[in-house]
C-alpha cells in the first residue's frame, strides 16, 4: 500500500480512482451473443456454453437428482453454518417488509402505496475457481420473502458439465426450482431474452466478471432493469488510536484476495497505525493461499494519514466505499456524518467478512463510489412502489378546482376535462 | 381507437406493442454533446444552447430578480390550486419518512439499516408549448423531504430566454435557489460532468424529448444514476357497467393529448361500453384545443372486451400500465390481482388527472411495461439505503465458526482469518 500523509483536496481525485477498466470494447461480443440468443433460443446457448466453458449439454436444468446428491456432499458443519446464516439473512429482510401506507391528503382524497414483488427475477451466480454459494443466500432469501414468482438462477458449469455441490445445496435450502448450468454472456441474453428452456425475467441480479457486467448493462436495452451497475469490490478502514493494527490488516487482506482489482483504503488520523499495518500486512500475507492476487490488489491500495477527523470524514464520503469499517473511539461521529457507503462495519469485532457471509445484511452492495446514488440490494430491490388514490364525489367537489387551474395553466383541457365532466356530474345529479 | 372482441393469447403481444421508437440512432449526436461538455464546460452549452434553443446567454443561472418578477405574474387562484397541490404531495410523500430499522440477528450481532439522502440531485423539466410546472413539484418536493443538500434544476429558455412564470413560481416555492436555463441534451450532460456554472449531480430525474431520454441514457456511462428509463405517456382504464362511459372517454382523451405517441387502452367487461365510449370520444374530441394530438393517439390505441374477469386481469398485467383506471363493481378484484401497474386510480370520481397534478401521488412513472420492475418516483428515489452491522466479543464468538467455515468452503482464506485473528485475541485476553 502506498502511504500518503496529509494531502491536500486537490490530490484527493487521484487517491479516489479506482483501478477499474471501461469494458466498452466488449460490447461488440456482448450485442452479437444477444443478437444469437435471440435469433436461435437454446441453440445458441449450447453453441455458446461448448465454446466458452468447454461443456456439451442440451439441457440447461438441474434435475431433482443432481440437487440431491449435492446434499449428501456437503458436510454437516458446512450445512449448519449455511443455516446459521441464512436465518440471520432472513430475519434482518424479514423486518424489511412494509404495511400499505395511507394517507387521507384531504378529505375525499384517500392516497396509498403498496410494495409488489416483481413478478421474475433472475440471479447469476458467477463460477469460477470457487463455489460463491453465499451469493445466493443474498439474493435468492430477499427473492422469496418479496414473493417473486418466478425465481430463475443461472451459473456456469465447471469443465464436467455439474455445478458445486454448495451451490447446488443452498439453491434448494431457498426453495430455488429453476436453476440452469449456463454462464456468463449467454446466461444474462437467455434470462434477458428468454428462451425455450431458460424463462425471461424483468430484473437481473447478481456479480461477475466483465463480460457478464457488461451483458447486464446491454440487457438494460432490452426491457430488463439490473441491480446496480458492477464493479470491482473495495474496502475503506478508518481507524484512531483505538484500531488494532493485526485485525485491520486481516481486514484490508480479506478485501484485498478477492481479485487483484480490488482496493482496499485505509484511512487514520493517528500516524503510527501507517506503519504497524503495513507491518501486521506483510506479516500475514505470507501465510495466504491467495497471496499473489492479495498483493496485486495492495498495490492499487493506498494508506493515508489525515491529521484532523473532519478531513477523514471529507475524504471518506468523496470516496464512497462499497464496505467501510469504522474502528474509533468516537464512532457516532464516523457513522452520523459519513453519508456514502454501501454497508458499515462498526468496531473492532465486525470484520467485513460477518456481513460478507452471516451477520444478517446483504453483500451485494454499490462499488466503483455507486454508493452516493444507489441502494445495495435488500427487500426493496426485489419490489416496486405502486401508488394508489381513491376519490369520492366530495372529495373531487373540493379538490377539482385545483386540477382544473392547473391543466388549463399546462394547456392540458382534455385533463381539465377529465374533471369538470366529473363536476357537472354531480351537479346535475347524475 | 380499434376494437377487439375477446382476442386470444396469442394476439395480446400485438395489443401490448406501444408506439415506441428506438432512438439508438440519437446516441452519436449525444455521445458528441457530452463529449463537447466534459471539453469545454459552459462554453459548449453557451453554444448548444444557441444552435438548438435559438438563445444566446453566457450566464443561465435564474437570478433573484427573475424569480421575484415571476411570482407577479401568476394569478392568486393558481398560486392557490399550487399550494393545495403541494400540500397533498407534501403529506404523502413525508408519510413515506422512514424510522432506522434495527434487528438483533442474533445475541451480539446488531444490524440496522438506515436512508440517508442523495446529495447531489439534478431534476429535468422540459420546455415546449407549456410550462410543466406540475412536475416540480412531484420532484422538488420529494428531494426536500428527503434532505438532498444540492438540488439543481434544468429547463430549456424560450425564445426571450427566459423560462415560464409558473415554472420559477413553482421552483422558488420549493426552495430550489439552482436553476439554470439550459434544456436538452446539453442540460443532461452538464449535470452529469459539471461544468464550471452547473453542478454536477448524483442522480438525473425528469422527463423529456426523445434527446433528453437518450442523453440521461447515456449519462449513465459516466457514473450517474436516472430516475428510470422514459417513454411516452400511457393509460389503461378497466370498466365494467358500473363504468361512466361519458368519464371514460375524458380520461383516455386526457391521456391521448400528451402527446401523438402517447397510447390509451380501454378494457372492459361490458361490450356494450365499446361502443359507447367511442361515441364519447367523438363527441368530446371535437372541443378539445389539442385535438389533432388526440386524434392522432388514439389511432395507436386500442378498445378491447373480454368475456371474463381473469382474462381482463391477465391482459393487464402483461401490459403493465403506466397510469391505470379501476371502474368496477368488484374493485377489490382488479386491485389486489394487477401486480403491474404504475398508479391506480379507483373508482367514477378518480380521475387520471387528479394524480397527474394534486391528489399527493407521484406522476413521474414507468412507462412501456416497466411498471413491472420499476416504482414510480417517491420519496426512497432520493435516498438510498445503507446497511450497518456491530457485532460485540460475545456475537463474534458465537458467529465466528459460521462465517470462518463459510469463507474456508469460498476458497478465501483471509476472509476466515479476519474472524479467526479476532477470535484468537479475545481467547488470548488481548
Amino acid at each position: 500500500m502506498k502511504q500518503y500523509k496529509t494531502p491536500s483536496a486537490s490530490e484527493w481525485e487521484a487517491l479516489m480512482q479506482r483501478p477499474t477498466a471501461t469494458y466498452e470494447d466488449l460490447e461488440p461480443l456482448v450485442a452479437s451473443v444477444f443478437d444469437a440468443v435471440k435469433a436461435k433460443g437454446d441453440q445458441a446457448i449450447i453453441d455458446y456454453t461448448a465454446q466458452f466453458d468447454g461443456v456439451l449439454q442440451d439441457e440447461f436444468k438441474v434435475t431433482s437428482l443432481e440437487l440431491d446428491q449435492a446434499a449428501t456432499k456437503v458436510s454437516e458443519p458446512l450445512k449448519n453454518a449455511i443455516q446459521n446464516a441464512k436465518d440471520n439473512i432472513e430475519r434482518f429482510h424479514k423486518a424489511q417488509l412494509t404495511e400499505t401506507l395511507r394517507v387521507t391528503t384531504q378529505n375525499g382524497v384517500e392516497c396509498w402505496q403498496e410494495k409488489k414483488p416483481i413478478e421474475k427475477v433472475g440471479l447469476y451466480i458467477p463460477g469460477g475457481s470457487a463455489p460463491l454459494f453465499s451469493t445466493i443466500l443474498m439474493l435468492a432469501i430477499p427473492a422469496q420473502i418479496a414473493g417473486c414468482k418466478e425465481i430463475v438462477l443461472c451459473s456456469p458449469p465447471n469443465k464436467e458439465g455439474g455445478l458445486p455441490a454448495e451451490v447446488l445445496y443452498t439453491a434448494k435450502l431457498c426453495g430455488i426450482e429453476q436453476i440452469f448450468k449456463v454462464g456468463g454472456i449467454q446466461a444474462i441474453a437467455a434470462m434477458a431474452l428468454g428462451t425455450e428452456q431458460i424463462p425471461k425475467v424483468y430484473k437481473i441480479f447478481g456479480p461477475g466478471n466483465q463480460y457478464v457486467t457488461v451483458a447486464k448493462q446491454w440487457a438494460t436495452r432490452h426491457h430488463v432493469a439490473i441491480d446496480m451497475p458492477a464493479g470491482p469490490s473495495e474496502l475503506l478502514v478508518v481507524a484512531d488510536e483505538s484500531g488494532k493494527a493485526d485485525f485491520i490488516a486481516a481486514d484490508l487482506l480479506s478485501q484485498a484476495e478477492h481479485g487483484k482489482d480490488s482496493q482496499v483504503v485505509f484511512v487514520t488520523t493517528h500516524e503510527p497505525l501507517l506503519e504497524q499495518v503495513a507491518q501486521s500486512i506483510a506479516a500475514q500475507l505470507d501465510d495466504l493461499p491467495r497471496k499473489e492476487i492479495a498483493a496485486a490488489a495492495l498495490e492499487n491500495s493506498k494508506a493515508i494519514y489525515f491529521e484532523k477527523d473532519s478531513e477523514a470524514i471529507d475524504f471518506i464520503n468523496s470516496y464512497g466505499p462499497e464496505h467501510y469499517i469504522v474502528c474509533v473511539t468516537n464512532e457516532s461521529l464516523y457513522l452520523e456524518n459519513v453519508n456514502n457507503a454501501g454497508s458499515v462495519f462498526v468496531g473492532n469485532y465486525t470484520p467485513e467478512s460477518a456481513g460478507d457471509y452471516a451477520s444478517g445484511t446483504n453483500h451485494t452492495l454499490p462499488t466503483n463510489g455507486y454508493a452516493k446514488q444507489y441502494s445495495g440490494v435488500n427487500l426493496d430491490s426485489f419490489r416496486k412502489a405502486i401508488t394508489f388514490q381513491k376519490i369520492t364525489k366530495e372529495g373531487i367537489q373540493s379538490l377539482g378546482e385545483t386540477i382544473e387551474l392547473m391543466a388549463a395553466a399546462e394547456g392540458l383541457e382534455a385533463h381539465k376535462n377529465a374533471v369538470s365532466i366529473r363536476l357537472k356530474a354531480i351537479k346535475d345529479g347524475i
